[in-house]
């Protein structure tokens, strides 16, 4: 299919749109819908806070009788099954659209094609593949919670010039400027949930919110600890009831702690262990995606970035590097990862590189 | 002083030339001048490969008769001592110049000022100052030498995503990228000297050579030794003869390494140790400052870095990051430091960032 200039401006538009819902609409994917009639835009939209209404459907609110015989740019696939709200295809038959371009397909169960199928069968015009790549990245954690059952995973990492993210003393907090820390803080809003290991909620005493943005939507804060052993004086224990703390634990998890944290408000996920003890750093992952978790943003320490690194589940690594040095007493950014051979190591292409106040910020995907 | 955007421009031109002679010089400073008649550029030099001829006679040379009642744009105080050739300032006398501009003082005992003063004897309108700042950065290294005794230093470090620079079982060569590879030969070839630790030494049997760049002038390799154990079945060894080669050591160097490395043609250099049978620092630098060394690259390993960075002799700290980690096994870029708290770290400013391939370049300057 072929797409003119103007086409690709209103999908460039719409997806736009759509990552304003990033870390704010799990389950659902962080759609943009365009509505354009006779060379003018006439509706915009897209999937608001919690995930619900639709991108489509709030664009075509703004149009009201101008979607009549509009084109619709959406980023995925209009949604065929009916939720909360009838689906969106229908709306969009309703609503005498005349054509539907779509990004990307969607490959959940209950939409896959059908959307497309309905909206054909209507009579409407159906264009697909436009800026897919482009979508393919807004939309990629949503797809993988869909297809590999997992969340899209970042791992950023905050260190010296050489890679270390603590002094021997367990100092880590002003390694990088408050323009990156500012700059982490959007990157959180970004995700639907944080992650850190145990040892670094332990060490740190994280609240791991996102601050000095507004009012914004908070994400899940996931904290793994094998036997459960957190301390009940922290910031999460706290603060479990104004934003959800979710604990991944082994068997075995700490009575008292079980106790202490339900009580708190926090949510105990069970995850089996491999070999050394460690949780699965797939079955936590799994949990998330079964929970609806589809953006995933890990902050460490070490071991986690190890584990997650080693089982090749990060999809995002992001690297915020401070001029000066720390040297080998330091904690290393990413602990051992019993890799003998650099042709092992996954490789990463660099995808931003930019400077952040005093600090450099690299940006890496899979490759 | 004011001064025009013609001034500027013209030496701005002048300081581009001087940088041509970076790592080609030593031990004098890489000065560029222009010379301006009438708003047209007569004459332009560098100082040539070796030192000699300096900047000033190649530009009066190329200018001949047109440098009467010219303009020279000099980024160093033209010299006053006589060389091997008589001094710059008596030629820029003889030669009719009427003004002459110039970025920065010499602090040389046998110049500071004296070019200047013999300058405004002669009637000749002096001015100094322009682009004093750029010219202070080309010039480091000859300004440390003769004001701090010691050259210069640049620390580069290719490492992983998390400051390895190397795997457990030592494989280092292809972390980053042929690029960033190219780019170390062109960054070899702008310092008069190449500096790496004795374990670097042994474990990579590195040429330290500039290679793929054409003929151009080789950097001395100086290597660090305390025991002088360094095999004599290597690179280094085989082509002492052909690139100089410094081999710093302590006292009592094993006896047959000295005979046999001298043979080979290489330079002994003798330094007094620290505590711990490290050679000093800041020693190794001022021998090398004593043989006339302005600008030296170190590329570690880890123990040299730290030992560098530890005793705050790095000036510049260059580090390629790849995308991809080989987690904490591997070896750290830089070895311990007896770090306590980040405030008494050495904070570096960013220069310049850049991809360079597959890899990202960051250039930081003590700040």
């Amino acid at each position: 299919m072929t797409f003119t200039d103007s086409d690709h401006r209103y999908m460039a538009l719409a997806l736009s749109l759509g990552r304003r819902g990033m870390g704010r609409v799990w389950p659902n994917p962080a759609v943009g819908c365009v509505l354009v009639r006779d060379g003018r835009i006439v509706g915009r939209g897209w999937t608001q806070d919690g995930g619900r209404p639709h991108a489509e459907v709030v664009a075509l609110a703004q149009a009201g009788d101008s979607a009549q015989g509009a084109t619709a740019y959406v980023t995925l696939e209009p949604c065929a099954h009916t939720g909360k709200t009838g689906p969106c295809c229908d709306a969009l038959i309703a609503a005498g659209v005349s054509r539907v371009v779509v990004a990307l397909g969607d490959p959940d169960k209950r939409v896959a094609g059908e959307g497309l199928r309905r909206l054909q069968a209507a009579g409407i015009a159906v264009e697909t593949g436009l800026c897919e790549a482009q979508a393919a990245h807004d939309h990629q954690g949503f797809l993988l919670n869909r297809t590999e059952g997992r969340p899209m995973v970042t791992l950023k990492l905050a260190s010296s010039f050489d890679g270390r993210i603590a002094t021997a003393t367990g100092e880590s907090q002003w390694i990088t400027g408050p323009e990156a820390r500012h700059h982490v803080h959007a990157m959180r809003a970004r995700h639907d949930a944080v992650l850190v290991g145990g040892g670094t909620a332990r060490a740190d005493d994280p609240s791991l919110t996102v601050r000095g943005l507004g009012d914004v939507p908070q994400p899940v804060r996931v904290v793994c600890s094998s036997r459960l052993t957190l301390p009940t004086q922290s910031k999460l224990f706290a603060t479990a009831r104004d934003v959800p703390v979710w604990l991944c634990h082994g068997p075995n998890p700490k009575p008292q702690n079980v106790e202490a944290w339900t009580e708190a408000g926090a949510e105990l996920i069970e995850v089996p262990v491999i070999p050394g003890g460690q949780l699965n750093p797939g079955l936590v992952l799994q949990s998330l995606a079964e929970r609806g978790i589809t953006r995933v943003f890990s902050e460490g320490g070490g071991t986690m970035a190890a584990s997650l690194l080693q089982a090749g589940l990060v999809d995002h690594l992001v690297g915020f590097t401070a001029g000066l040095a720390i040297g080998a007493e330091g904690t290393p950014s990413i602990g051992a990862m019993g890799l003998d051979e650099l042709p092992e190591a996954t490789r990463f292409r660099l995808h931003e590189l930019r400077q952040i106040g005093a600090d450099v910020m690299h940006h890496w995907v899979r490759s």
